[in-house]
């Protein structure tokens, strides 16, 4: 039996090569590096054509700006919003246009001059498909988010909507739609926009820092919703060892959403969203609200095997919700 | 006139690519962050199927223990033995074996067992061919060599053979050798593992930090010839704005290796052999030879426009040692 990448399946992949790393991207969205008294949290993704991006989607410009920006969304769901330098890794068909090649890095450089940062290095080489890898660097801060950080009791909270992403992709790639549903032309229009310039939280990190009440430490679980809502809410919960109990009521639509259930799935689980998902102490959470107004307490932590359930006691399949496997 | 990567070649696609870098890896071999009172060197290294590697060549193992050790020799180049870190990005075809992922990161693994440094991190997804991408992170040292670092006057060295790398991919591919000479089976034998296990030059960069007269600087022009001998001084000439003028007789060659002429091609732009290649000043130059016994004066540096010639006044041509484009 020599079982292949396929058979695997991506998670169980993701899990056997733990055993060659010490810590770090494969339990959380981000590596960590002691440097005497500043520490450095780091980060690498991979952009692979026709599965994280493609040409007939989104121009390279586009591109660009989301490889820089789902790299700065893994920082600063980690608590950092000092992005440092970004190392970049090409790889490209020989008859790759450099028109492409120069659009892809003054995307980035757009997200660079809006997040901080600097291209410091890379590499480059020919091949059969396009390739981006990107090392991305932050300095951590005074509040390290970490998966695993949940505890029993506290709230989770959503610091905006999901879906827009999912419904983007759908609209720029003519796929069919849930239902016949109308949507408006704001709706139509940020969801494209979510989709091709994802806006990492920076904000609700920063609402997150200041809204803290002195009576809690600064103990915080945080990951990104990049791989969708209840996936990111499993990280936390496989993590921190732990069930969610979620409100599906208090999960936020966008003011234009179709309400036909259909459309929940993308809610859910459409993913590439970029939010903040977090599991709070009560007070901060409640007080995290109260300052940043997209933020919404969407259910709860509580002791137990990795699970999520719905408030009225149905488990969530969460074999169904990994949509994000690339294998 | 829309460009490809073709049309543009290696050289002129990085030099495109600089207006979008603060500094780095594109004029040198490695990235520079300073955190606090420590600096960090970072390099990153893209590794793509067929072009850099191969199954019918290497097994995945030897593959491992080179993806980490050609990093390595970058991090060695410029001054840091103290290697601390890697963040690995994996793209794999869907029908690649697990026991094919398993043996590459046990060969990193060995790697990492020899010169230290961990995998902290990384991302992975499939794709069309194999792709390995790797970032490592290297602690600065009080010798921080440079490919600009080289003055009129100084001496050029290099710490072993050359060619024996290129040799061992031809025998492992049957290729056609320069001509009928005979080898002995000491010389393939280390031709191949020359070339299946590169060796990064740490005891080299060891004996250049002990050695130093105690009457010279810290200054010191370094990189690797993991892009072939020539090619190296030229990156030095390049960075330092200098020409260098080699002794041919001077160029050490293994000690079985074939007396005919048509077989130092190999040895000037063979490629992948992983020694330094040093630019210092006389007795820091003449030191080193005496400390470590593979090393040798090769040529000096002297004033001019960027430039390689022998001793003869015959001028090298530099566009046409550079074997290392892969586009």
């Amino acid at each position: 039996m020599r079982p292949t990448i396929r058979d695997l399946g991506e998670i169980e992949l993701l899990n056997r090569l733990k055993k060659f790393m010490r810590y770090g991207q494969i339990d959380d969205d981000i590596a960590e590096i002691n440097s005497s008294n500043k520490s450095l949290l780091i980060n690498t993704d991979l952009l692979v054509e026709k599965i994280h991006f493609s040409d007939e989607i989104s121009n390279a410009k586009d591109i660009g700006w989301k490889c820089i920006t789902t790299n700065i969304s893994d920082l600063i769901c980690s608590g950092s919003e000092n992005i440092i330098s970004f190392n970049v890794g090409l790889v490209l068909p020989p008859n790759t246009h450099w028109e492409w090649v120069e659009n892809l890095y003054e995307g980035m450089m757009e997200a660079m001059e809006e997040f901080g940062g600097e291209i410091i290095g890379g590499d480059c080489s020919c091949g059969k498909e396009k390739m981006i890898s990107i090392t991305a660097i932050g300095e951590k801060n005074s509040l390290r988010l970490h998966r695993g950080n949940a505890l029993p009791g506290d709230y989770i909270v959503s610091t905006g909507y999901h879906g827009l992403s999912r419904l983007g992709l759908a609209l720029l790639t003519s796929e069919k739609l849930p239902s016949e549903a109308q949507i408006s032309p704001q709706l139509i229009k940020r969801a494209i926009n979510a989709h091709k310039r994802p806006y990492p939280a920076v904000n609700a990190l920063q609402a997150l820092k200041q809204c803290k009440p002195e009576s809690t430490n600064w103990r915080a679980a945080g990951t990104d919703s990049s791989d969708g809502l209840i996936e990111s809410i499993r990280g936390i919960c496989q993590s921190s060892n732990c069930q969610a109990v979620l409100s599906k009521n208090s999960v936020l639509k966008y003011p234009d959403w179709p309400e036909d259930s259909c459309w929940d799935e993308w809610i859910l689980n459409g993913g590439e969203d970029y939010e903040l998902i977090l599991s709070l102490p009560k007070e901060w959470a409640e007080a995290i609200c109260k300052t940043l107004k997209s933020a919404q307490i969407i259910g709860f932590i509580k002791e137990g095997k990795p699970n999520i359930f719905w408030d009225n006691l149905e488990r969530i399949n969460i074999q169904e919700s990994s949509l994000f496997r690339h294998f």
